[in-house]
């Protein structure tokens, strides 16, 4: 192989480093991958780590200790997050996504994957130091937010179902009192996590946090504790609030059959 | 701000394209952002070629026309598709995760970050050129390996549901006979998808191919044609095959309680 150019190296590391997330490579395995000096791979990063900052492309951090090395982490994206949950709210507003019932149509955002990514980093950003060993979701419309935020986090997803499946293997089912006052039921594969890990709930609507509340009861069945619960959209002033020390990307006014409702960046958005 | 060094637009590039695969952006956009002349910006982008292809990180290229520009697509990443594939065969071949009634468990397979986001950006370097408009799959542990799928073809994706939910506003239904016999509905928002556009279908399993039956009808109800099929596991020698012309990641033989079972990558992963 020619001799690999600084140029050639920054382009590689930017790529390899971008796509693995809160992932720490070693300082060797660069020397490796381009057969070059330790002192050389720490200039790339230095010049990276600055071009980064320049261009709001994330941060590039240097680990010290045994386990050290270079992580990426998507932190501080592009002109604003603010901007970016405005753009959000600006489309929730149109008046055709008011359902009957009080309800809102955003389906199309949850699954538009510039916009999860982007939401799903942002989430990320609040949690790098929650030690979370996995994200937790309720299926459906959460589960593409809560993977990018598991990508970002470099942690599996895990996915309750409202019902045991038979391809999930042996399930501990619980039963909880939704944001509506039903009695609704929830299961997870046995399988699926490990005494003493611990969580973060990632959903896309919090009502009064009645799922949110029976994913925090499933967890205590697991011996698994909770580190943050975070919501793509959230009702800013609930009649019932069944959590505590949640998050939300976006707070909706009450909602009521055909009267007009606001909705708007959280205000730790910046 | 300073004059812009050729390895800083390298890495910032770099970070650019590849976090919005497939999405065309013109020279005159990284002109703008280094302050550059276009010849430059040319010689950065055959640096940035060559560099991809060197160190097997993904397909940098250059469209003509009026609507040219440059366009990242993650095609033949890393050593090779194929070895990626089997190692996944090898966690699937573990004895306990076969259950009881011939099920294979793989939900923690379906949701690992880094795993969906490989076999998804596989999936869509088989549909670059089929003109999808979108991602069509059916609840629920399909959806991160879709996602993926629809992030690196930059198109939406779309979840077909059990059943009509109220936050889905007014919702197509229909009636499929399933893989094991039984008689299942689905539904889809009335607005999720536009008549005339294409859909690629992604699914995790695929057992006789009823719920990708099920899926082609739906979407004949929304007058949408379906441009592909790919599942990530498939029955290699299923009792009746209600598709055709579909596509799988992995292959499985037939499972019955207790015997052993084969899973490999199918022929067309290189």
């Amino acid at each position: 192989m020619d001799k690999i150019k600084r140029n050639e190296r920054l382009a590689a590391m930017t790529s390899i480093l971008t796509s693995s997330p809160n992932h720490i490579f070693t300082l060797s395995y660069f020397c490796e991958l381009f057969s070059t000096a330790k002192s050389t791979v720490s200039e790339d990063v230095a010049i990276l780590q600055e071009t980064m900052k320049q261009f709001k492309l994330g941060k590039l951090e240097t680990v010290t200790g045994a386990a050290g090395g270079v992580r990426y982490r998507p932190i501080g994206l592009g002109s604003s997050s603010r901007a970016f949950i405005e753009e959000i709210c600006e489309r929730l507003r149109q008046k055709e996504r008011q359902l009957p019932g009080g309800y809102l149509y955003f389906s199309d955002i949850l699954s538009e994957p510039q916009l999860v990514q982007g939401m799903g980093t942002l989430i990320a950003s609040q949690y790098y130091d929650c030690g979370a060993d996995f994200v937790l979701t309720m299926e459906t419309k959460g589960i593409p937010v809560a993977l990018m935020t598991a990508n970002a986090l470099r942690v599996p997803l895990i996915i309750a179902r409202r019902a045991t499946k038979v391809y999930e293997g042996s399930a501990v089912n619980i039963s909880y009192v939704s944001g509506s006052g039903g009695i609704e039921t929830m299961a997870l594969s046995r399988r699926a996590v490990k005494e003493g890990q611990r969580a973060l709930i990632v959903d896309d609507f919090m009502r009064g946090g009645g799922t949110a509340r029976g994913m925090i009861e499933l967890m205590k069945e697991f011996n698994v504790s909770v580190a943050g619960i975070c919501f793509v959209l959230a009702l800013e002033n609930p009649k019932k609030r069944l959590v505590e020390g949640e998050k939300a990307l976006m707070l909706l006014s009450d909602m009521r059959d055909g009267e007009p409702f606001t909705v708007r960046p959280a205000d730790w958005i910046e």
